[in-house]
């Protein structure tokens, strides 16, 4: 077999067999396929697409390509759940514990990785004594015991997805949908678990501007885990503005510890209770839809949600009371408010240019050495839809130093009043299974 | 200028500018825009092509990539022409003292190369004595007095075609007529010429199958060199079999000798003419085509095109009394008769298949290494559309071993032979300006 062959019978809209594409992902990760072979054939699947059946190949040689965790030591079904992005995506903090608390077992391993915040374990790790530094038979100690323990990503996991993104990223071969499909797919299932929640962001903030495009990535997504096996379903949900009001880590726990209390922001409590349904269905907890979302609320209104996340916190050595007592999250020096220009109505909010905001105050990361200031970030009081009058808060920015000039320049650019009032936008589109 | 955005731009289907042409191929041939992203651009060009502008900015870009040769020292119009491959194609040999005959400056820079048979100058060492190494200044010296001198490649000529080449050959990027164009017209800039003449082959032992390929082909070169200033134009003719009947070095030699003496075969004599009328009017030796070809047809009749050939081979050290007694030139051993096995009409012969017989006798190169048998070849009696008898002679091999298994069978299966009557297949389709 040669790979200028592969390359060209893609090239020509030719179907590649199981083996070529074993073939050409082992190669490839073993540096035997140099990376211009590699380049000139993601270029040319950007043009010819993949059918079905390569996708699912694809997505099981990046698979075998790299270690793959067992969770078998675990009870019952285990739920992962993934989110394709954006900003103030605080559905995971919330997620654990709620599903955990009615019987679902949720083993996560997550990274800290680059972006406008830090990842879930940067976000947890405002709770003073809260670490992932636990050893596999710990972890799955903790989730058989729990239902939910967190750990940080190790051991050597689809190497053949990280040399490919590499490439993918300085080729201009990033936006092919069955790329990106393959490409998280691949790190789920490496991850053990047996069942997949997705939830693909679509709009503005969202790297799928359009919805048809989040429903193809969703449904090219939802074959490949039910092709491998993995029982997948996903939404579709709103990301044309941040979801909930805190960008920033600690601003975000707090932001989680109210919505486990039922007093969270409205669209981030609405995407947890479906996703969150959906994960108590997968792992076989209810019978419908329905009986998994009544247990849910169940679950927030007589303080079980909370409750599984403190036993959760207190078992990875984290402070719990800060759960009671949110006062304990770091706090920022400087709380200052961005007043409205003009009144009227909020006609967009780019999710972007606010996430810009909260890391140019230090809540992201622009490269892997950047240090991550975990309290500060921004608070957004006003979201689409909503009146605002002139002189009343939009945004209330929490810095550790005074001048928040650059800051505050984005978040006047982020926002859009007009005179008409506008609709709020929709939350949650579709489902797809 | 970053390189990635460059590719995004052409897999997107925008024209890029000069200066991003030029940034990208001074990087690629300096080596800072690496292999992986100079691959996925050529595959990108691949599906969105280039316009007539951007292969003008490629060419150029690539010709200043290293030395132009200055042939402002010869007087006249300096035409060259450049065939795109083929079997048993002995044009140059005819054409360059053809033409030098009645005044039109030949400049040749010649190479070696893989192939069949031999390149130009291999062709020309099986004339005793004959060489290419002379000095630019004698090179000039000779065309200036005799009108025709062959030169071996020096120089670093064209360097960012021969690297982008040898990437394209290793990732199915080959076929890409805007590629093959600007580096077909690359090299023939830099080598010098005032005005070009394409002899762009179609047919099943072409490069380009198809008519219309062939026509796209001749008609992107065609406005690259006249984009240039290189008055450029470009015939299209048949290689769905080999031209004339000599396949194999010195046999070309012998057929070009009777060519040039009005003795050659009919399609290679009458290919030489309509390119060399056209190389005439280019050189602005005659008015128009009829008077051209006129000149020459008298050149052959008074000897004078012989008479050129045999100055030529002098004035470079070759034995020219050759050209008056070609059993001087190298023969081989074994000259084995190919008896057709059955009665009919010759419907096809694979140009391709009588090319690998001329080569598994040794007639030409597999790699750079191999030594060239310059004896050895193929000598065709047969040719599309001709009667043929059971038992007569097909071909006659020229070999220096006697088992002549191999070649046999390849041309047994190279020729096909049917009941019905068959048209003999068109040699000039058209002409391209």
């Amino acid at each position: 077999m040669r790979m200028v062959d592969l390359i060209e019978k893609k090239r020509d809209g030719f179907e590649l067999t199981k083996e070529e594409i074993q073939f050409l992902i082992n190669g490839f990760t073993n540096g035997e396929i140099p990376d211009y072979q590699m380049s000139a054939f993601s270029m040319a699947v950007f043009f010819k697409g993949m059918t079905k059946e390569e996708r699912v190949y694809l997505t099981e040689a990046m698979v075998q390509s790299g270690d793959q965790i067992d969770l078998s030591g675990i009870e019952g079904i285990k739920v992962d759940k993934h989110s394709t992005g954006g900003v103030g995506d605080t559905t995971t903090l919330v997620l654990a514990p709620l599903v955990a608390s009615v019987g679902v077992p949720v083993a996560k391993m997550s990274g800290r990785g680059l972006g406008h915040t830090g990842g879930t374990i940067d976000k947890l790790e405002s709770i003073k004594g809260f670490h992932v530094e636990i050893t596999n038979d710990e972890f799955i100690d903790l989730v058989n015991k729990n239902k939910v323990a967190v750990i940080g990503q190790s051991g050597n996991l689809t190497p053949a997805d990280k040399k490919l993104y590499a490439l993918r990223d300085v080729t201009a071969t990033v936006d092919s949908i069955p790329l990106i499909a393959s490409s998280i797919m691949s790190k789920k299932i490496a991850a053990g678990a047996d069942a997949i929640v997705l939830d693909v962001k679509t709009g503005s903030g969202a790297f799928m501007k359009s919805l048809d495009d989040a429903k193809e990535l969703a449904k090219t997504m939802v074959d490949i885990g039910n092709g491998v096996g993995r029982k997948t379903k996903a939404i579709i949900s709103d990301m044309s503005q941040p979801l909930g009001f805190a960008v920033g880590n600690a601003l975000e726990v707090k932001e989680a510890i109210d919505t486990l209390n039922g007093q969270g922001p409205e669209d981030l409590h609405e995407l947890c209770l479906t996703l969150g349904s959906h994960m108590v269905v997968s792992a076989e907890k209810a019978a419908d839809y329905q009986q998994a979302r009544e247990m849910l609320e169940e679950s927030i209104q007589n303080g079980k949600a909370l409750e599984s996340f403190k036993t959760f916190l207190a078992a990875q050595g984290g402070d719990a009371s800060v759960v009671d007592d949110p006062a304990k999250l770091p706090t920022a020096s400087y709380t200052i408010a961005v007043p409205a220009k003009q009144s009227g109505y909020v006609a967009e909010i780019s999710a972007e240019t606010i996430g810009v905001a909260a890391m140019v105050l230090g809540a992201g990361r622009a490269t892997k050495e950047s240090v991550i200031d975990l309290a500060v970030g921004v608070v957004l009081h006003k979201k689409v839809g909503d009146p605002v009058q002139a002189g009343e808060a939009l945004v209330t920015i929490h810095s550790n130093q005074e001048n928040v000039q650059e800051a505050m320049e984005k978040i006047y650019s982020a926002y859009r009043i007009v005179d008409e009032k506008v609709e709020k936008p929709t939350l949650i589109y579709t489902e797809i299974q």
